[in-house]
């Protein structure tokens, strides 16, 4: 299948050397979180990268508060938090024509009030370091990066769905064809992947802002080397400095603005970008005891019409979706507010939980094109938000601030909501936590252990929903848990659903590694691989006892919360207020947005149940 | 040197294998937990294990919060904290002559307001996993085990303080001899380098008490499976219930009781052991799914007289320093309480930093004798702590709790206090933290990052001393500090200190890891390698400038902290409240325990000074 409806459908005829479910283009952040998901759930997966080795120096700098929270769900963020440099505040700085260079404000990042993140700051390390914990992962699970191949092409197998890719093999320069389900480029802003969806060019526009970047160990008189720090300078342009891991410093250098003639790329040398520093950061001096990277881009603010073609076979995500960067820097839009690599890795985490599940038949394919509904809208708002943004830069403190704190929640990746579509329902209460939106994180006490943990990571993530039940007071409840139990058992449609998971599960088992057996995930699939049961309580451990349960929540004995750690408690936060009376009931999807949240009457347990029945239509067919 | 003062001194004419500086005999965790801290410390070390392989099941079980507190400071906590289980309460059952057995109460583990303790749970994870830790960290700085080694005998060199230590390859059965300053008896009850220490015998008792020890996956409906439990059948004695790693629960099965008749160690076998424990947990129902180890042992509760000799030559830490167990499972003491590698390790992490600075000659070798006084009381206090709970065991409940409650902060690790002997000062002014104590935990944020951090495990351990100086208003402080800070310099006994210490750690650098190179150790020893200075204010940090202060406060610009995260504060906890015309000044030991601790006026800064240069007299000599 070349570029264009035109060329669909035509015939291949030649040796077929592997196939596999799922062809994953480029192994940056975007292509390994996606396979190393797709190991997890037990899709089969080939990730092919056209580079021999892997990344070794600077690129995607930042982890933002959600993409942390990610890496702490799939039990990867240990050599992260503990090698990686921390930034909790941003301080401004500028100079006049009449006033040298000085400190104008100094702020915490990610307020609390504003942002709620249970990691409030912006997590540094290099690329590398990021993609060798998910290579880790993904290698312990039998999967392993095929380097040194390049994505030539695809064309669809006439009667099936499936397709032919063809991939150049760079070491023997031979090419080979890979059969698969499904294809997905996570192949960079010059994504050849993209040219074989329809309509899948590039909309927006290429700015004259153009940047250097300089990843190094500076030696310095400036006392703020160890925040994130916006530079205004009067005669030599903005700068952003962020600290990072080892000691060293990421200074991003403005070399023309957006509304400027656009700098000559042959001009944007090292040293060019140093001495315009030196010029910015006088009278404090600069410099360097070692320059570990080097790079420049123009700052393009470009959105992929499609991020599908339409019989949802053929995918991109991550830059393949932004815009083409002109330099070698691999820069797609400002990089002002560390986006990049946390967007594209969670463009990956949105699409291959849907693959999983429709590739076993658990749901209906139409699940995925909420795929581009979701991550389109996104990609849309990021570059809408990183117009305003580098603007906001250009105009000082005033804007960046403003901009900051009308942004910030979407900057930590927080406020990336999903409002519309076939995952998020109607409600018919009003909650303080919406569907669309992701969990709020909460401390609460596991009922079985009395450990206290975070509901947001307790429950590992296994491709499967979760149900949470919160419950004021089990005892006057205890007809209701038992009538809405029993309406998920057995012969219902939901019943049907988790033994045919069940099943799935058993036919084509996750992807393993030995460090899971601490993980014990046994406990959380006991009632339903689709589906994980859960109650949060404000009773008392002491007011009743696992046997006083219906069946199904004694078998979800883990996964059983009291909401007795903090106030205002987790019931309160994802639900609101609820009487003696009512339970609450929230879906979470399996990447942690809400789906579905609502109260109910103890007396309305068959519109409940209804109401998750309704949820999970595109699961019942 | 065969046992006994008599044989000392004789001469030694064979080959010399190998020399070192220490030689530590048992790779157990009190051995790998000296070995470990000696090679980053850049002391020669050769360790000796006489079994061919590390440990892989079973033994010593959980690790109490000081022991975690330990391991976070060495950095080396994450895998233990990720894979093991925690326990965080304890729940009672009891079977009486009318009543079945049931729950009689339940309670929180480690209570905050009796034990204070940043990680307030017992941490459960087989021995071999927290060995594999150090074993790890010590290859990474080129320290290996050297396994089928067996200690055979040490002697004296003649004229010199050394000795020569024979030893066993058991692989080829032939003896070697390896020259070395100091010799370490990790080996265990029945150590052998003991009986090379004068007057090194055991004092004590053992007991009639034996117990079986079962650890596997059990499948039963008692609802309590994953709290530790302490159970007293009416018929078939006590059952100590602690759950474990990997979904499997330890079970502590008494056979004989301390008055009772000793149970014939044939009969204890695995089923016996089995069947003891279905009859004291009846009505309710128990399968072993899995048995991975079983043991049982007789209580002892023994101490050796002397933990090392008088020239400070010969040291023995951990099991060595107790009781000899009859069975082969190596447990010395009760073990209900979990204390016996826990105690052991901090042996060895007492002995390690001292041992550093003596060999450096930072220090007077009479520093070593602070081992002796300080670990023997420790194990004293155990050994009374553990015939106390034993008793306490067999009475029931009541005298249970309150057991617990009188020695929870002992039973934690926190309560292990040193109070007399030259590393802990007299105090001139009474502070809520005591000289002898250790650090409290407070959370304070890092002036120079705005990082928030834990005070107590921030500053890595690198063998230094800290100075934190307490700061309520710097602005007012500013003379004194001044001041303080010039006394330290230059030709000041301290300054040459400082000196003697940075040029020891030149000519002999610490053994480092490419992982250490994220921890940019030079941002703790840019002042003085034998103390890293520190200070918390709480001065606002818009109320001062780095360049504000004195020049070494100024190099410490990583060890400034700001006093504004909790209430009360860290200056609060540990000097109590302060006037802004006072300053707080404590030394914290490399170890973590507070050396000495005093409010000072701002106009004593001599006396101030003079107080510091007495605490260090033992290294200025």
């Amino acid at each position: 299948m070349a570029p264009g409806a035109d060329h669909e459908g035509y015939g291949f005829d030649g040796p077929i050397d592997a196939s596999t479910t799922v062809v994953v283009v480029g192994a940056g952040p975007s292509g390994l979180m996606l396979a190393c998901n797709l190991a997890r759930f037990g899709i089969e997966v080939i990730l092919l990268d056209d580079r021999p080795d892997k990344t070794s120096t600077g690129k995607a700098d930042g982890m933002q508060p959600k993409t942390i929270e990610t890496f702490k769900q799939m039990r990867l963020a240990d050599p992260l938090l503990r090698n990686a440099a921390r930034v909790y505040d941003i301080s401004f700085w500028q100079s006049t024509a009449d006033k040298p260079l000085q400190r104008t404000g100094r702020q915490t990042h990610y307020p609390q009030h504003l942002v709620g993140a249970s990691d409030p700051y912006i997590l540094l390390a290099h690329q590398g370091m990021l993609e060798e914990v998910l290579i880790d992962d993904m290698e312990s699970r039998g999967v392993f990066v095929t380097r040194n191949h390049k994505f030539v092409s695809c064309s669809r197998v006439e009667g099936s769905g499936q397709l032919h890719v063809t991939v150049e093999d760079l070491s023997t320069n031979k090419i080979k064809t890979i059969r698969t389900d499904y294809l997905v480029g996570c192949d960079g802003a010059r994504s050849k992947v993209r040219t074989f969806i329809p309509n899948g060019e590039l909309e927006g526009e290429i700015t004259n802002a153009s940047w250097g970047v300089l990843d190094g160990v500076i030696e310095t008189n400036f006392p703020d080397l160890w925040s994130k720090v916006a530079v205004r300078s009067y005669t030599a342009g903005s700068i952003l400095w962020i600290p990072r891991e080892r000691g060293m410093t990421r200074l991003y250098v403005e070399l023309s603005s957006a509304d400027g003639e656009r700098v000559d790329r042959a001009k944007a040398t090292q040293e060019y970008v140093i001495a315009r520093a030196r010029e910015a950061m006088a009278p404090y001096t600069l410099e360097w005891k070692t320059v570990e990277w080097f790079g420049n881009y123009v700052v393009g603010q470009r959105v992929a019409k499609h991020f599908m073609d339409p019989d949802a076979r053929i995918f991109i995500a991550g830059d393949a979706c932004w815009p083409i960067p002109i330099s070698g820097a691999g820069h797609c839009h400002s990089a002002l507010a560390a986006q990049g690599a946390n967007t594209s890795m969670h463009d990956s985490f949105n699409l291959a939980w849907k693959l999983n599940l429709v590739h076993r038949g658990l749901a209906s394919p139409s699940l995925l094109s909420t795929y581009e509904e979701e991550r389109r809208k996104i990609a849309t708002d990021l570059i809408s938000f990183d117009v305003e943004h580098c603007a906001a830069f250009e105009k000082g403190e005033d804007a960046l601030t403003k901009n900051f704190d009308d942004n910030i929640r979407f900057i930590a990746g927080i406020g990336a909501e999903y409002t519309s579509g076939l995952l998020s329902a109607r409600q018919t209460t009003s909650t303080p936590l919406q569907p669309g939106a992701l969990q709020l994180p909460a401390k609460v006490t596991r009922y079985y252990d009395a450990n206290p943990v975070d509901i947001q990571l307790d429950i590992p993530l296994l491709g499967q929903f979760k149900l949470y039940l919160f419950v004021p007071d089990i005892k006057a409840s205890l007809n209701f848990l038992s009538t809405l139990c029993t309406g998920f058992s057995g012969s219902s449609p939901l019943g049907k659903l988790s033994y045919k998971a069940n099943q799935s599960y058993v036919k084509q088992s996750r992807g393993t590694t030995p460090g899971d057996d601490f993980f014990q995930f046994q406990r959380y699939t006991a009632v339903s691989n689709a589906l994980t049961f859960s109650m949060v309580t404000l009773s008392t451990r002491s007011e009743f006892e696992l046997a006083d349960l219906p069946p199904a929540l004694q078998a979800s004995r883990w996964t059983l919360y009291l909401d007795d750690v903090e106030t205002p408690g987790c019931t309160e936060k994802w639900v609101g207020g609820l009487g003696k009376e009512e339970v609450g009931i929230a879906i979470v999807r399996p990447d942690g947005y809400i789906g579905s949240i609502d109260k109910w009457d103890l007396t309305a347990v068959e519109q409940a149940g209804k109401s998750i029945e309704e949820y999970f239509l595109f699961m019942l067919q």
